[in-house]
């Protein structure tokens, strides 16, 4: 596959859709193919999947709910990444299965066990080429959530300690997949914080990928 | 778990539907407390799940098919099956994990090894205590089928070939699974098949349950 597979993992807050947007701009504007996508989700059967867990999620069996993540996520898999890797193309992805370890792992007790081998039975030995774990101090997080919308959702709507158990199940994971991971101080402005971030993604460029002057 | 677990199994149109009324009526009428379910579905998140199926199964990829399947399953399991076989329910199941061997495995190709995999993480050692195999020449069950009305699904739609090979599946797993499994002729009248399938049933009974009497 000649294309990369860059996911970003991390708490609700710490700015994933924002940096996800950020770079997806700067690798355009380097005249990259881009493709943005997220999990649970991706294409037709994983956007219902996802539905069903939005709506279903707090009375759902943690396990149920994992075997709903990875079947989404095998769809995804073959029917939008694997293809787009094959066309050269730089993937980004908001969460992938670090966020499986996370959530229905550490905070709902599904056992890494159990996780690893659904990994293992719908990725093969895939991984991504990068792992952005952007990282925050959940009083920061939480701040950030409640100036949002009012649309929160169930993953959103969660206490203090929740958000301390998730940031640490994160920052385990980036060093479990120390290969792949890089862990971001995700305070401070947006664009400091994207700076950051393009210090790990510069080693995956194409060598000679400039920035399109802006006239161009 | 004091009650007791029977599931059907079988291809289309062998008459699953039909015989698992007639055998909970007879069990009712035996003065057993009595729950009709099925697979995929159950409780709410398996309904949601089983339509979810029903719509993308033709251009589903297997394995995200058979995950869905097992959630479902787990939901099933966790929330319908084992609480009513704790409080002395014979549970009667159209479909269980047999069909996840025959339809994802035998006729798609997923592994027998992954899909006990996802058997061992959803049920534990859990198994039914009697697993009725309707089994039923193709050219029978096909001309059922094409007496039904005409919403048949996507499950019904299938070619000879492919009911060939569901019935050889069948019988396979009720070879594999002999100790809980037995194999029923569904030739003949509902009535005759039925006779067949309480001969297997009866063991299964508590002593002295006898059916009341019409005028009781």
């Amino acid at each position: 596959m000649t294309g990369r597979f860059i996911t970003f993992e991390g708490g609700e807050g710490v700015g994933k859709t924002t940096q996800v947007s950020l770079l997806a701009d700067e690798l355009s504007a380097r005249g990259l193919s881009v493709k943005v996508t997220r999990e649970p989700g991706g294409e037709v059967v994983g956007e219902h999947i996802r539905s069903l867990l939005k709506s279903f999620s707090s009375h759902m069996d943690p396990l149920c709910e994992a075997l709903l993540v990875f079947g989404a996520r095998r769809d995804h898999f073959v029917k939008l990444i694997k293809p787009m890797l094959e066309n050269d193309v730089f993937v980004i992805c908001d969460r992938f299965y670090d966020s499986s370890l996370v959530y229905q792992g550490v905070l709902k007790n599904v056992s890494t066990e159990d996780i690893m081998l659904m990994k293992k039975m719908v990725l093969g030995d895939f991984e991504p080429d990068l792992t952005v774990v952007l990282d925050l101090d959940p009083e920061v997080s939480m701040g950030r959530l409640s100036t949002r919308s009012l649309n929160l959702d169930a993953y959103d709507c969660m206490q203090k300690g929740e958000h301390e158990v998730i940031r640490n199940g994160f920052r385990k994971t980036a060093e479990v997949f120390s290969f792949r991971s890089v862990l971001i101080d995700a305070s401070g402005s947006p664009a400091r914080v994207f700076s950051r971030i393009m210090g790990a993604v510069q080693p995956l460029l194409p060598p000679m990928t400039a920035r399109r002057a802006a006239a161009g």
